[in-house]
C-alpha cells in the first residue's frame, strides 16, 4: 500500500529516505516553533534553509530529492518562490540570452529571487495591476513606478527581507501608451551589504494566520519611486521592446503562458494529498486510542474510531485523501502530455487542461481544508491544543484556497470551458476529461438502474451517475444561459448555479480517475481490493452529500439515493479493519505529523502530559503578574493597586 | 435596526455604553496581542482582569452591566470560569450552608474559583471520571485522588495560575462502594502566598489554537496525591453523605442539574450570533471596498459585493447572524419560563428545552465556525492576515464546537428526544417545537403546493416544507430502527441518519422562530420589511443546501427545489442595497471587530499598509539571521558557516 501510495517503488525510497534525513536532524526541530517570537522564528527559518542547502550541495542532492528535502523540513521560506516562482518565470519568460545571464546566478544562488505580482489592491485581475514601467527612449530604461498606495506589491513571500531580485509585474507604457502587463527583473537589494537600493520601500507585510505556518516567510510590501531597470530586464521571450521604443509580439505562442499556470496549478493538486493525509493520519491514530462512553461492566469504553458518527467523518476524508493523490498523479501525467505538445505547437489540449487544472485546484484545496479542520474536531477538545499537530496545519494550508487562483474564481474558468464545450457541441467533439460531453443524449435520457444496495459496488454505475448528474447540471445552465440576450450578463447572473455545474464536473474527475487507477494492475496483496473499498466510499459520499444534484436532475430516484446511503454505511464497516494499515501507507513521520496525537506508537497520553509541561508559563509556579494583579483582588486591596 | 438586533431600547443602551467605555481605554488596547510572548500575554490579561473588576465596583455596575463589559474587553481569562462556571455550581449544587459560606468570598473575590470536569482521558462520558473521593470516616473527609494519569483534570480555565480554588468532579466512594460522579469544593492555592497546596500538582497545558484566543487563559492541569478535604465540601443539595458514611439522595429532583446545562448551552446560542455577526460585518464592509476585475472604459473594478458568487455565500451568514440573535433570545425566554417551572416542581417541559438547546448549541456554532471561515475566505489573501482579525476570531471560537457538549453528541441527544417522542405518539401529545410531530399525518401526505417562485415568498409555504422534511425524516428514521431487535444497536447503526434528522428538526425551530419574530411588531421604518427579506434568505438557502432531504422525503418536485432557487437569487438582490445598514445595525465598535478590513470607515488600504509596520521584522532593514545565514550562500561561502 505505502508504494501504491507513493506511486512507485523508487518514489517511496526517495522520499522515505529525505523524511528520515530531516527527521533525524536536530536542527529541523520544530516542535517548539509556536513559542518562538516573529524575529527569532524567521533567524530559525534562514538558519533551517541555510543548512538545507548545504545539505543539498554536500550530499549532492538530486532535484527531486531536495524537493522532498525542504517539503520535510515543512517550513515556508524564501527559497520555495526562489525555486518555485522566480526560477521558472525566467526559463519560460526569459530569451535566450536573458536564461543565458540570469538562469546560472540564480541556479547557484548568488541572487535570491522573488515573484511581485499581487498589489495591495490587485490580486486575481492581474490586467489591473497598478504599478508601471515607462520607458524611457534617453536612456534605454524602464522607469518602475508605484503611482498610488494599492498599487503597492503586496505579499511577494521572501520579498520583505531576503530576495535580491524580483520579478515585477508592472504595466508598460511607452509613449504614454499601455501595453500590457508585463513581467521584469528588478535588484532589491545590494549584493555587498544586502541594503535596499534607492527608491525602493521594502518592508514586512505583518503576521499571518497561525504561529509558525506562514510566519516563517518575510512576505513583503514593495514600493517603487521611479527606479531605473535598463531595458533588457523586461523579460523578451514573448512581447519586445526594442532600443526605439517599438513594442513587438514574438511568433512565440502567448498560450505559453498558461503552461506555467498549469504547472504550479498541478503542483496544488499534489500537495493537498499530502496535507489532508497528514491531518487524517492525525485524526485516525487518535480516534483508535481515544475512548469514550460504552463502558460495559467496567470494562474499558469504545474506542471513538468504532462509532458510525466519527466513521462518517473521518473515512471519507480518508477516501479524499487517496482520491486526491490519485488525481494528482494523474494530473502530474496530463501537465506532462500537455507540456510536450505546446513544445511541439499543438495547442489543442491546452484549453481542457487548463479547465481541468484550475477546477482540480479549487476542489482539492476548499476540501482539504475544510477535512484538516474536520479532522482536527474529531480529535476533541485535545485537537484545540497546538501540540496536536492540527491548528498549525490548518493555518498553514488555508491559503491554498485564495493564492493561485482564489478558487471561486477558478471554478468560474471551468465553467467558462464547460459553456463553451457545449455551445460547440454541434461541430467539435469534446476531448479528455468532457468527452463525457459528447454523448449528452443517452446521460440525458437514461436514468439510474440500480435496485439494490449492492448494485451499487460497481463503477459503470457510479460514473454514470456522476456523468449524467455533470451533464445534465451543465446543460441545464447552458440552456438558462441561452434565454439571456447578453451572455455575459446570463453569465454573472447564473454563476452561482455554473459554480456548482463544475464542481460536479470536477468531482466526476476525481472519481473516474479513481476508478482508472483500479483499472490497472497494483502491486501487493490484497491492496487492490482495499483500495476499491476507498473509491466507493469517496464516490458515493459525494453522492450523498449532493443528492439533492442527483435528484433534482432526474437522474437518481429517493430510493436508489437512499441504497447507496445504505451502502455507504456497510462500507464503513468495510473500512475499519484497514484504518490504521491506510494512513502508516502514507509513510508519515512523527517528526513530520509534528503531532502528539497522531504519534505512531500510539503513546499519547503520557505525552500530552510531558508536552505540557514546557510551556514557558510553568517555568514557575507564581507567574509574573499574580502579585501585581491578583492578590490584591483576593486580598480586597485592590483600590490601592497600581493597574 | 439597531434596536431589533439589540432586542429593546435599553438592552441596546446597556451594550453600547459598555462597548464605548471599552472601547476609549487604552488598558483594554488588543491590537498588539498576537506579538507577545505566552508570559507577557497572560500578564496583560491579569492585568485587563483586575482592572475590569475595579471598574465594575468604582461604577457600581449592575451583573448586565458587567457581563456586556467583560464580553467588549473580548479575551478570555480567570473571571469567565468564576462567574460562569464555579458561582452557578455552588449557587445550584449547594446545600444552604455551604452558600451562605461560599458565595460571600466568591461575590466578593475573596477566593477565585474554577471547575475541574474533565480529564486528559474524559471529556463528554462524564460518568467515566476516574479521579476518585473516598471517605475516611475517621477523620471525616475525604480523600481526593487522582489514580492513573489519564485522570488528571485537563482543560478548566484559570486552573494552572490563578485560581484558589475548584470545584472538582471525582468519583466517591465510601467503603468501596462507588456512588456517582460528585462536586467537591478543593482548595487549590495558599490564600497567603498563592503557592499550590501540598499534595497537588497544577500546571498549565500548553498553548492553544490562535494567538491571543485562549492563550490569555490558563486552561490546567491538576493532579491529586491523596489530598484531604472535609466532609461538608462536598456539594451536598442533592446527595449527601453523613458523618457515619451513609450516602442518601435529597427529594431534591436530580433534574435541576439538567438546568445549569441548559444554562450554560443557552449562553453559548446567544454567543454564537455574536461573533457571526463581527466576522459578517468585516467581510461585508471589505466586500464593498474591495473592487476586483470588471472595469470597463478604464473605470474603477467592480466592488466584490456585487458578484452573485460572493452574494451567494455572505448574505446567507448575514441571515444566519440574525437568524441566531433570534433563536438565542427566543431561547433565553424559554429558559427563563422552564426555570420557573423547575422551581414550582413542573417538569414537563424539560425533555422539550433540554433537547431544544442541545441541538441548537450544535447548529449554532457549527454554522458559525463554518461561516467565519467562510467570511476570512471572502476577504481573499488579506483575510489571512492577522490584522484582518479574522483568524484571531476563527481560532477563538471554534472550541465552541466541543466544548459543553460535543456537537455530534449533541446532536444524538436531540434524535433521542425525536425518537421517544414519535414512540410516544399514540398516547401523548408533542408539545413546544416538537408539536408539529403531532401532525404528522398531513405532514406525510400533503406535498408542496408551491407553483411559481413568488409562492415561496410564504412564511406558511416555507414553515410547512421544514415540517414535513423533518417528520419525514424523524419518521423514516422510526422505521428503520423498528427493524432492529436491539433498539441500542439500531440507534448506534442508524446514527449518521439520526443526526440528520436532528439538524433537520434543528433548522426548522430556527426558521420558525425567525418567522414568529416577524408576526410581531417590529419598530422601525422598513426594518420588519428588511427582515423579512433575510428570513426568507436564511429559509430559501438551507432548503437549497439540503435540497437532497427536501427531495428525498418526496416533498418537493425538482421544479419547486428549482424555483426556490430562483426565489433566492432575486432575494440577493435585495439584500445588497440595505447590506452596510444590516452590519451597521449590530454596532460592532472598531474596537471589538480588531480588524483593518471592517473598518468603520471604509479606509482600509492605507491603515492595512499603516498596520504592516508595527511587525517586529520591520524594526531594521536588515534582520538577524540574513549576515549569519544569508549572506554566506550569496557570497557562496556557505562552506565555511557556522549553521
Amino acid at each position: 500500500m505505502k508504494v501504491a501510495w507513493a506511486g512507485s517503488r523508487e518514489a517511496f525510497q526517495v522520499s522515505d529516505r529525505m523524511a528520515k534525513l530531516v527527521a533525524n536532524d536536530p536542527v529541523f526541530e520544530k516542535f517548539s516553533k509556536p513559542m518562538l517570537g516573529r524575529k527569532e522564528l524567521f533567524k530559525n527559518t534562514l538558519r533551517k534553509a541555510a543548512y538545507a542547502w548545504k545539505l543539498i550541495n554536500d550530499l549532492r542532492l538530486t532535484e527531486e530529492e531536495a524537493k522532498w528535502l525542504r517539503h520535510y523540513i515543512d517550513e515556508p521560506n524564501y527559497t520555495d518562490l526562489h525555486w518555485e516562482m522566480f526560477v521558472p518565470a525566467i526559463e519560460g519568460q526569459g530569451t535566450k540570452e536573458q536564461k543565458k545571464k540570469w538562469l546560472p546566478l540564480a541556479q547557484t544562488m548568488q541572487i535570491i529571487g522573488t515573484y511581485a505580482q499581487t498589489e495591495l489592491g490587485h490580486g486575481s485581475n492581474v490586467q489591473g495591476l497598478e504599478t508601471t514601467a515607462t520607458f524611457d527612449r534617453q536612456t534605454d530604461e524602464f522607469v518602475m513606478h508605484s503611482p498610488t498606495l494599492t498599487s503597492s506589491k503586496w505579499w511577494p513571500g521572501g520579498m520583505a527581507k531576503v530576495a535580491t531580485h524580483a520579478i515585477v509585474y508592472a504595466r508598460l507604457i511607452i509613449d504614454g501608451l499601455f501595453h500590457g502587463v508585463h513581467g521584469f527583473i528588478v535588484q532589491l537589494r545590494s549584493l555587498e551589504d544586502h541594503s535596499p537600493l534607492p527608491g525602493l520601500t521594502l518592508g514586512d507585510i505583518g503576521m499571518k494566520f497561525g504561529h509558525g505556518t506562514y510566519n516563517t516567510m518575510d512576505n513583503g510590501v514593495l514600493r517603487f519611486d521611479h527606479v531605473r531597470i535598463p531595458r533588457n530586464q523586461m523579460l523578451m521571450r514573448v512581447s519586445q521592446v526594442t532600443k526605439e521604443g517599438k513594442y513587438a509580439q514574438s511568433d512565440v505562442p502567448r498560450q505559453l503562458l498558461y503552461g506555467t499556470m498549469v504547472s504550479v496549478r498541478q503542483t496544488i493538486v499534489a500537495d493537498a494529498s499530502k496535507a489532508l493525509s497528514r491531518a487524517v493520519c492525525i485524526a485516525t491514530r487518535y480516534s483508535v486510542v481515544r475512548r469514550q462512553f460504552g463502558s460495559r461492566n467496567g470494562g474499558p469504553e469504545t474506542q471513538v474510531i468504532d462509532y458510525k458518527t466519527q466513521q462518517s467523518r473521518l473515512f471519507p476524508l480518508l477516501a479524499s485523501a487517496y482520491a486526491f493523490r490519485f488525481v494528482g498523479e494523474w494530473l502530474k501525467s496530463l501537465y506532462i502530455d500537455v507540456k510536450q505538445r505546446l513544445e511541439a505547437n499543438d495547442f489543442s489540449t491546452l484549453p481542457e487542461t487548463h479547465a481541468c487544472t484550475a477546477g482540480l485546484k479549487a476542489l482539492t484545496t476548499a476540501a482539504t481544508a475544510d477535512g484538516i479542520e474536520e479532522c482536527r474536531k474529531l480529535c476533541g477538545g485535545h485537537g484545540y491544543l497546538i501540540s496536536s499537530g492540527l491548528p498549525e496545519l490548518f493555518a498553514f494550508y488555508v491559503p491554498a484556497c485564495s493564492y493561485e487562483g482564489e478558487n471561486v474564481v477558478m471554478m468560474l474558468q471551468v465553467a467558462r470551458f464547460l459553456v463553451k464545450t457545449v455551445s460547440n457541441l454541434g461541430y467539435k467533439q469534446p476531448v479528455g476529461t468532457a468527452a463525457y460531453l459528447g454523448r449528452v443524449t443517452p446521460l440525458l435520457q437514461n436514468n439510474c438502474a440500480v435496485q439494490t444496495a449492492e448494485d451499487w459496488l460497481n463503477p459503470d454505475a457510479i460514473l454514470e451517475a456522476f456523468e449524467a448528474r455533470a451533464a445534465r447540471m451543465v446543460i441545464g445552465c447552458g440552456e438558462r444561459l441561452a434565454m439571456f440576450e447578453n451572455p455575459e450578463e446570463g453569465f454573472a447572473e447564473l454563476s452561482i448555479d455554473l459554480v456548482e455545474a463544475s464542481l460536479a464536473h470536477c468531482q466526476l474527475i476525481t472519481v473516474s480517475v479513481f476508478i482508472q487507477k483500479l483499472n490497472h494492475e497494483i502491486p501487493g496483496n490484497g491492496v487492490k481490493r482495499s483500495l476499491e473499498v476507498l473509491c466507493y466510499v469517496y464516490a458515493l459520499f459525494l453522492l450523498h452529500k449532493h443528492q439533492g444534484d442527483f435528484l433534482a436532475t432526474g437522474y437518481l430516484t429517493p430510493k436508489q439515493a437512499s441504497l447507496a446511503n445504505e451502502q455507504l454505511r456497510t462500507l464503513y464497516s468495510k473500512v475499519r479493519p484497514n484504518a490504521i494499515a491506510f494512513v502508516d501507507s502514507f509513510n508519515h513521520m512523527d517528526h513530520y505529523l509534528c503531532s502528539v496525537l497522531g504519534r505512531y506508537d500510539g503513546n499519547v497520553y503520557p505525552k500530552l502530559y510531558e508536552a505540557a509541561w514546557k510551556d514557558p508559563l510553568n517555568d514557575s509556579d507564581i507567574v509574573d503578574g499574580i502579585q501585581q494583579y491578583v492578590q490584591p483582588i483576593l486580598k480586597q486591596k485592590l483600590h490601592y493597586a497600581k493597574l
